[in-house]
């Protein structure tokens, strides 16, 4: 049975996400991990020697012991998910597509490119119509699929269910992120003890573009983006995992109270009848305490795949607003990379080699 | 010399904020100690027995000594502050107002009562008008003066320079917050440690409706408030001390980026040839820095009175964002309100009995 | 099938140590949570009204449901589960006891009676023949056993694989214990926020007392304390679980590393064979790593249950020394009470009514 | 005036402790520094450029605009500081010495060389006439004095009044240590948010051996050290600034409780008379609370030189224990090793040049 799962490799598997995917899919039904891919500092060496492990308890046993491999093609794989840091992801990716293999990246580098979906399953998983754009250009049956930032993951899954009921025009977010969106060892203790950090490099652009493109449509070969238009504070927060924002929104069309709930709560995305393993019972929640959600506490719902969020109250300035969390490394990153590919395989645009 | 000081009581004196006026107050220029009051669970105690101290170091051994007494008025006193829960300075901070003696209050049971001055000295110095107003009220030389919140402060100060310039229309405000804010014990470390939570009971109808009765006129008999529209999240965050905010505002002049920042820069309010004590150099200082102010860094400029602000740019949405830090001890409690009762003494409205 | 399930009352369900039991036993394969029990205050109402869930995720829709009862007994339940507040257990346990039914206690107001069994199954299971002198005290089937504190059960568990084999004389331990022993709301995050408290109320002699009484002998009609002296020093620190503590012990028989890793690595239970739902795989776990156990990184291992150990060196004062880590709330509350009553289950101590 | 001030260079400015050194210097009543040196990637840059200031504040304005120098001695320094990594400080601090210039250091590299003093002022003044062998080594009037490790610092002196009068013989010390011991940027958040590391490299051996050298006489060329026997476990907790153990030891003669409190209430060290800038009035204080000292409340007793003791009470194994807290940054590093310099120039052994 397990030499019918598709077998895929992790790019920049000894990263804090390569170690996510890794933990994630050492047990997973579609996906066997075939190859760890790592920087050539790491390329050699066994896994459990290569990684700093800083998820808890230890990493599967097999994989522990496999040998790390540099970032190369190989044609024992039918597909990649990436964590690379955005440098190197930059040319080892598309190379990858060069060669045939499905490139799912939870890297920045490519995530704004015409032909590369940017993708969240359960919002826009139509805009996967573009991969064949990609292979045309690639000339090969590989090809980039992103996930997008943390942030904006959690943000447009949050507004998703409003949207495209009502019509958001306006949005104002203003984030409190959590540390593990910065890797490891990523910020010292001594700048987070006691303190928040009011910006995080690369951020505010990232959650005011790339949701425009997941809104937006395929016109062609590219994504026309939404004329959304959203602006972003970014602070950084002692809190270990969970991204927590305070957004504030205007609708093109008036709505109730009861309304804007009832689109959360009623909300069942197209992918719903797919059954694919990670995709959570609810994909957002709506919680009625009056401070919730809140990272410690709801993070984790639905496996950490549930965006959470609360207190939906009207705004003086644009008309609403509610807050929401999402667990950064999980839904924002691996857990989010591999419902992709979950999505892919089930549409048949990865198969076994 | 010590005689011709100003005899100060402390209403509240063993909770949080009564202990940084003690703390604040132990070695003033204007202002002498001569009373602890608290409650009745503490009164007839030695202050250092009934309070449980929390500031680094140890009270002043004379302060440390002193008996703690009831809250009622007495004719030792030239001014109390008050810094007691809210359903106890409702009626206790009248009874010192009738009995003749000015209170300086940072609670919010009378800030938005219409003949009650809610002060931040260099903003609005001329609502202290309004005393006469209420004296007429008490029939007594008595009167209360309010505090803002401890993010109304912040706020309003960084504001205010802009806003007297070029007119600030809507603001979009979303709040990190310390701990300290809540008082003590105030919040579980089992709510704070690894979380955040994005609700501060009160807090946000404070932020909404203080600042414009601090930007308003008077009119007759008590205050008109300012048309700006102000919507706030809050959240609290794991840092000891200092109210950080992204704010978001609309101008109703057009304005450049180095205008705004010249409206910081150039900054001086009326109160400042009045050399009040507690007046910091700068009350407001802009940091150049990508990524500040920071609590940890920042809080403590000007020793806790200067607000700092940062990180001023576009905002798509409302056309101008920044970054906002207060004291919330200093500036945005005691520190605060000490600096009013200079301000009170400096134009005569506190005397010697 | 359920109907053939112990039914189990829980005695401050409310606490966070009585929510892990609920957490914890929702699903469990011996016992159902029959009624939920706590102090008149919460009587009354539906659980998830009185509760102040602190747990992630949401309680059990059948158990959030349930009516909380006031702490008497009733002939409906087959055991008792106790996480009460001391000054409380010390007649409501006897109540139940008296009345029949079997009461498994977290609190420590009974640990030290002299026919009040006090056990870690892995250690000390042959201490429950002291039963039979405290049901013949009661004239009652009913009967109180006790889990140790969690500081205790952590070392007490560390250490036993050595002791049964070299016999430790002399240790001093020194603890960094998590905030989650201190309950809820406990600790004010103002105490612990950049802090540490090198005391914690009643614990150093809890912790230089019970290890004596658990490995002492039956004799009789009660247990006489093993000989052992042990000196402890206490200390929170700003961790949510996990009881970490360094630890020096002489022995009585010379002994080598080897021979004392192995006494750890080759530790089986005397209880192994019974397959207790919750004994885990390894009681006692030794890490390699230089710098480990951690709170974070291990305090899971073992859904919680195993105590892990690492560091073992030369102590040049008492001849060895070494870390041990034990998650305080499960192994070291709920989850080592519940693994007594799986133990007195599986020797016919618990039956159904 | 300031022209008669001893010209201080400082070695390892950008760093953490380089900072702190800095930020104490920059208005001392007998040093001025004249020179900031660093690392080859820093010199050349002015400091404010070169650094990433971690003080609160900014740094002066005439030191912020020096430009940082590479490490090489030169003629116009009456004396340098070292906060050098130890790999560096290893060659660079004994090129300083041998060119005729004083070196004080606070990096480990030269601390157990047979003719360097390991000083602490109030302990051991007399070990510097060791300094004579090695000024006859270097052929020269330079010399390096060291600075103890910061937890030895603070044990040292909390036993160092005990240890004269009665005499210490083994000690267990247990610490719990902050996170500005590892410098900057040093640990991740990731390691120490929610977390304890019960192991911090080297610092063990440093704690069980440095205060042997310390307690030891000088015995013609070099220090014999004490048979004075400790056994240290060292942990890193997350704490900002403070360093705090619990130590428990055993007397050569028999002590009454009172007996020992009095050694620390009465202790005079033989430097007092000399009116250091930094000595503290009370080098050591033995403070009444249950649960005292903490770090968040005692380490800036004394501006941080004090070091605080509590929670003195019998320990069954080694017969007394107690609580000790310094701050690591200030009485642990930079302070303590200018404290040094001030008995060096008090002495005469740093003269103008």
């Amino acid at each position: 049975m397990s030499g019918e799962l598709l077998r895929a490799g992790i790019l920049g598997a000894t990263g804090a996400v390569g170690q996510r995917f890794v933990s994630m899919l050492s047990r997973h039904q579609l996906f066997r991990i075939e190859r760890l891919m790592a920087s050539s500092r790491s390329a050699g060496k066994p896994f459990s020697t290569a990684v700093e492990w800083l998820m808890p308890g230890d990493p599967d046993p097999r994989l522990a012991g496999m040998i790390v491999s540099d970032c190369r093609p190989t044609d024992d794989l039918d597909l990649v998910f990436s964590s690379l840091p955005a440098d190197e992801a930059v040319n080892i990716e598309p190379a990858f597509a060069r060669a045939g293999i499905p490139v799912i990246s939870n890297t920045r580098s490519h995530r704004m490119a015409s032909d590369v979906p940017l993708i969240i399953p359960e919002v826009n998983p139509g805009h996967l119509d573009l991969i064949r754009v990609q292979q045309a250009r690639w000339k090969s049956r590989g090809y980039i699929v992103t996930n997008p930032n943390c942030s904006t993951i959690a943000m447009a899954l949050a507004l998703a269910p409003i949207h495209r009921v009502f019509g958001i025009e306006k949005v104002i977010v203003s984030t409190a992120q959590a540390v593990s969106g910065a890797g490891y060892p990523g910020l010292s203790v001594m700048s987070m003890l006691d303190n928040a950090v009011p910006y995080i490099r690369d951020e505010e652009p990232k959650l005011e573009s790339e949701p425009r493109k997941i809104f937006g449509t395929i016109d062609g070969d590219h994504i026309r983006s939404s004329p959304m238009v959203i602006s972003a504070g970014c602070t950084r927060v002692a809190v270990r995992d969970g991204h927590l924002m305070h957004i504030s929104f205007s609708l093109s069309k008036p709505a109730t109270e009861t309304e804007i709930r009832r689109c959360w709560e009623t909300f069942v995305p197209e992918i719903s009848n797919l059954s694919l393993p990670l995709c959570p019972e609810r994909s957002v929640q709506y919680l009625d305490g009056d401070d919730r959600p809140q990272p410690l506490l709801d993070r984790d719902r639905g496996a950490g795949m549930t965006v959470c969020i609360g207190r939906l109250r009207s705004c003086p300035v644009l008309g609403w607003k509610c807050v929401a969390l999402g667990h950064n490394t999980i839904r924002g990153a691996a857990g989010g990379a591999i419902l992709v590919a979950e999505l892919l395989a089930a549409r048949g645009w990865i198969t076994a080699g």
